[in-house]
């Protein structure tokens, strides 16, 4: 009987969930550490996550629940990190370098580390030591409320080493997912972090009022921003109309689903960073992506119109308004 | 005093109805030839298009109404034609060579002659010596819903003499409103009858249940033969990501506005090509123009499995279902 790959995933949120979903269904045995102690409780007692996605029932002779972090990883082969960017440090501070020795990291996170303002395979790298091509990173673009539903739904998985990222790809295919592999790591990685920003630029127009015509300009305007910043940052030749750029940015920007998207809704009408913060009981990433691409931006120079707006309007407190109509006069 | 630019709007749609909108408030003279005689009456009474965007009020100081074509026409320097493809020649079958000498004919239509498969600009310059230089196009990304809310809206100017398309843009701006020349008018012409091909399959697999993940892949995928197309057909550098581009894309596939988007919602449901038409009440371009793509691709030979999907569903009688499945599995 040939064993289970073994995979540990980190977090409890959505997008951990989701992924939970996939690879237990593909019979992977699924070491799933959640912080909060009643959730283990409830996902052993109930197969279901009581907090996100919570139609998902799991069949617990592949899925283990704990709240032991090191527990957790300890015997798998792949590590998913799906922890939003803001809590990491944290979350993995009980771990140390050897943990991770001889594993696949595999960053699901769709942000940076605040204040640091770097990559979540980097700061893995820097911190625990785990080489670039032994990490990979998911790549949408994919909800996970409609992974929940099951709908069709491609992810791309990008690596330093192809290889690597084509097995893991085999972990995830299944009858409504596909997965491709993608040598471009950093370039998905800091797409994935700008479309945050993006769709809550979008949501911002949208609270204040602006129409589908002035998102499309919006969405095309902000192609060429992430094209100028990539090319800035880590200069290769990449197709952006590809689904990992463009299909990520889009699913973001439009979809109802996105938190950034609805977080920057409320901005846009009117609502306190912290007053947004509060209602949505979820964090937006693009609001500490924003801060973090701000900062690295004043080393590159980029000119980044839509990052640069939405960054005054969250952390200057400049008005929502004033910002959109002057992007309003940019935009081509 | 200034005389008044003279300017005469062919068709009584919503797209021509918004155009009246702008350049009659930009205090043109417009002449606004309908071919409805009952739309004429009610215009000239009312002041409103009983038919598309109803709430606009016109000023009849600057817009006159009128079922006489050659009349229309006769004054004006610039001639817009915005009749739907599929009735052009119908449309213009009063007027001779003669009539159009000496003016701008601007083309709003988004869409090819069916039978002929030639775009509306080659038409006029075959049919009527109408000289390429002496031609613009009108580019999204633009609702015509949207421009009678006066919502934010971008307008980009195609033509072969890029002086002619800023003077026509400088017809057009306004406080909702920018307008930007381009001179790739074949380009940004057949990037607007592929979109309406691409709005329609976006809105057949929305029937059939698919989600945002899916659209979002749709139209990263449809990006790419959209620039194999364009390539083609007239290799040329240009950035698809532009607003005229990607923008005009988007606003069609995602918005609520979008016929090509509804009658493929109904066809994915199980409508009949007939009973779909029958119910809107409008014309899909996308229809159309997906015969004129499919004829013209037998010489050219891209790969343009979209457009090729579309077309076997409405012409071919192949199930929405069946082709959209293979779509899928080609996807990346």
């Amino acid at each position: 009987m040939q064993e289970k790959t073994k995979i540990a995933v980190l977090g409890g949120g959505s997008w951990a969930t989701a992924l939970v979903k996939i690879l237990s269904e593909n019979k992977a045995e699924v070491r799933w550490w959640l912080r909060n102690t009643e959730d283990v409780q409830h996902l052993q007692q109930f197969g279901h996550n009581p907090r996100y996605i919570s139609g998902v029932k799991f069949d617990l002779n592949y899925v283990l629940p704990s709240n032991n972090i090191q527990a957790t990883i300890q015997e798998a082969d792949w590590v998913i990190v799906a922890v939003p960017a803001a809590f990491i440090q944290q979350a993995l501070s009980l771990l140390s370098a050897e943990a991770f020795q001889g594993k696949t990291l595999v960053s699901a996170v769709k942000g940076m580390i605040p204040g640091q303002n770097v990559l979540i395979t980097d700061f893995l790298k820097n911190h625990f030591g785990v080489p670039a091509e032994h990490q990979c990173v998911i790549a949408g673009p994919c909800h996970a409320e409609e992974v929940a539903l099951e709908k069709q739904s491609y992810l791309t998985i990008g690596s330093h080493d192809i290889d690597r990222a084509e097995a893991f790809c085999q972990l995830l295919r299944n009858r409504y997912v596909k997965a491709n592999p993608l040598d471009d790591i950093d370039g998905v990685e800091y797409c994935a972090v700008l479309k945050n920003i993006i769709a809550l630029a979008c949501g911002i127009a949208h609270g204040l009022n602006y129409g589908d015509n002035f998102q499309a300009v919006m969405v095309s305007n902000a192609m060429e921003e992430i094209e100028r910043f990539l090319h800035a940052i880590m200069p290769l030749p990449r197709k952006l109309t590809g689904s990992a750029y463009l299909g990520d940015l889009l699913v973001t920007a439009y979809s109802q689903f996105s938190r950034n998207r609805t977080f920057g809704n409320m901005i846009g009408r009117g609502y306190t960073v912290k007053s947004a913060q509060f209602e949505m009981n979820m964090v937006a990433e693009g609001y500490y992506a924003v801060q973090s691409i701000h900062e690295l931006n004043k080393r590159l120079n980029v000119e980044m119109p839509i990052v640069s707006a939405v960054y005054r309007i969250l952390y200057e407190g400049v008005g929502p308004g004033v910002e959109i109509d002057i992007l309003k006069d940019q935009f081509k």
